[in-house]
């Protein structure tokens, strides 16, 4: 496994592998690595001729500066998972090298930015979009990785992507989970004992969801305000919001009549964790994809991205 | 000469010539050619295997509606001259393409936006960033052509390209003039006779500050004072601004001991001018760059792109 840690040195790399028309597939990261991000290491091995992983914790994403200071850390042991996974190049840079003293250059997705954590979290998603571009511009992907457990990331990312007329197959991969159902997350290590056992409440309040919606339920409302009450019943949670949204704009749906996702945040003591499903509707059903990636993304990008580079 | 209008035939076009190691030159253009343009796409056809050429007037960089409205158009004779040029590819694409309903992202450049045209022209910048970003990920060129006429435009486009890790090269060109000096302009063409003669003054003013400068002044309040003057002698000229600020980031400077950009925006009539001219101190001069193309991006950035693609 390759480590480069300067970005010329890495787009220089990604154009001469370019160049001899071997493909690139990129797993975007923040480090802390768990059986998520291996899951899409392996994917993006599988597929592509080269595996890039990128291990920047972005400070940009962060509007608090001491979310930023808790965020969990540790090269040693990333560095030895991504070797046992056959990583071909980790590529970590600093943050001076991707943000140097006179750089001034954001990337702004509006409206899908705006609600959900978008509320909560000012700045967050510029950041998001602002780091994804420099770091698809910096390793000339042919696909990039993202997991479906930061649902609205996915979707600014899609939707820059689209607007700004982005090469790369965007491949969203579904959430991994604990074996009580609570969703990988770098963060989740940061959780007492007892507050990883309470934590087990947000899968099953999104499973409660699903059930009530597979019995009929179609009205956002009565959705949310059973999630809502699931999360009330655990002490150790506060919940930030609760949720049902057109799964594609995010904005607020009177029923469910397309895909609707189900999002929650709540807190454990000091930890912030999200957690979400997507609802679709029986008649909304697109054509079964068979074994194609599973991909939010919009079909007029989709289309451009098929043919090989 | 081939014309194309959908934004992604435009980049399938320039996925397959890229696949076959063919270099595109890009000339991004808003139309109504002149020979300021003539001249880019000459070059860019010299230096390249194929001159894409695209022609969009960018709504978003427009703060004031009449002016997109009045903005000149002349789609025949930009045909017949894009094709006495030997332009290979006319990318003219449509405003509803470009912009599609749900597009929502915005490119922004925050610290070299602000000053000079920034100030009178909102959201001018926000535009012009976010439309080049598309470009040149729709048309994938090796190298890009802009005219130095549009000085804070070049640097605005030059610091979003070394933030975000754009690969091509980007050429900046020496403003070409009319006989009496003025800069050639799309714009040009809506001055009365009266107003074009008067529209000398801007060049005239620009030269009395270079040969002020090649006495010896170096205090920028001397020279944008003089240039003033000299606008204000002209009656049918109505200043908005004459600053002499840093080359490199537009900021205020107490004494020109570095490139020095003085840069007038004046209207004739209706119609908005600018025009601006470096001066460089002699001890500040880089190595002579024989016939490399004229530069202003930052090193850092060309040394990425020397390469070929």
């Amino acid at each position: 496994m390759k480590i480069i840690r300067e970005p010329h040195e890495m787009q220089q790399t990604a154009l001469t592998l370019r160049d001899k028309a071997i493909r690139i597939g990129l797993v975007p990261t923040m480090g802390a690595f768990h059986d998520g991000h291996v899951s899409l290491m392996r994917r993006a091995k599988h597929e592509n001729d080269v595996c890039v992983v990128s291990l920047f914790v972005n400070p940009l994403q962060f509007n608090d500066p001491a979310d930023l200071e808790r965020y969990p850390r540790n090269e040693a042991a990333d560095l030895e998972i991504a070797r046992s996974v056959g990583v071909d190049i980790l590529f970590m840079p600093s943050v001076a090298a991707m943000y140097p003293p006179d750089a001034q250059t954001f990337v702004e997705v509006t409206r899908v930015s705006q609600p959900l954590c978008g509320g909560n979290r000012p700045g967050h998603f510029r950041g998001v979009a602002t780091v994804v571009a420099k770091l698809l511009m910096i390793t000339l992907p042919r696909r990039v990785y993202f997991g479906l457990k930061d649902y609205q990331q996915c979707r600014v990312v899609a939707q820059m992507a689209r607007d700004l007329y982005f090469p790369p197959d965007l491949v969203f991969c579904p959430t991994v989970r604990e074996a009580d159902g609570l969703a990988m997350s770098s963060r989740n290590v940061r959780l007492s004992p007892e507050e990883r056992r309470a934590a087990s409440i947000l899968p099953r309040a999104l499973e409660l969801a699903q059930a009530q919606f597979a019995a009929g339920e179609t009205n956002p409302a009565a959705i949310q305000a059973r999630v809502r009450d699931c999360l009330l019943s655990e002490p150790l949670a506060s919940i930030e919001y609760v949720e049902v949204v057109d799964a594609q704009t995010l904005e607020p749906i009177a029923d469910i009549v397309q895909p609707a996702l189900v999002a929650i945040a709540a807190r454990l003591g000091d930890t912030r964790l999200i957690d979400s499903v997507v609802l679709t509707p029986p008649q909304s059903e697109p054509e079964p994809p068979a074994s194609e990636p599973l991909d939010i993304s919009d079909v007029p990008h989709r289309t451009t991205g098929h043919h090989e580079r």
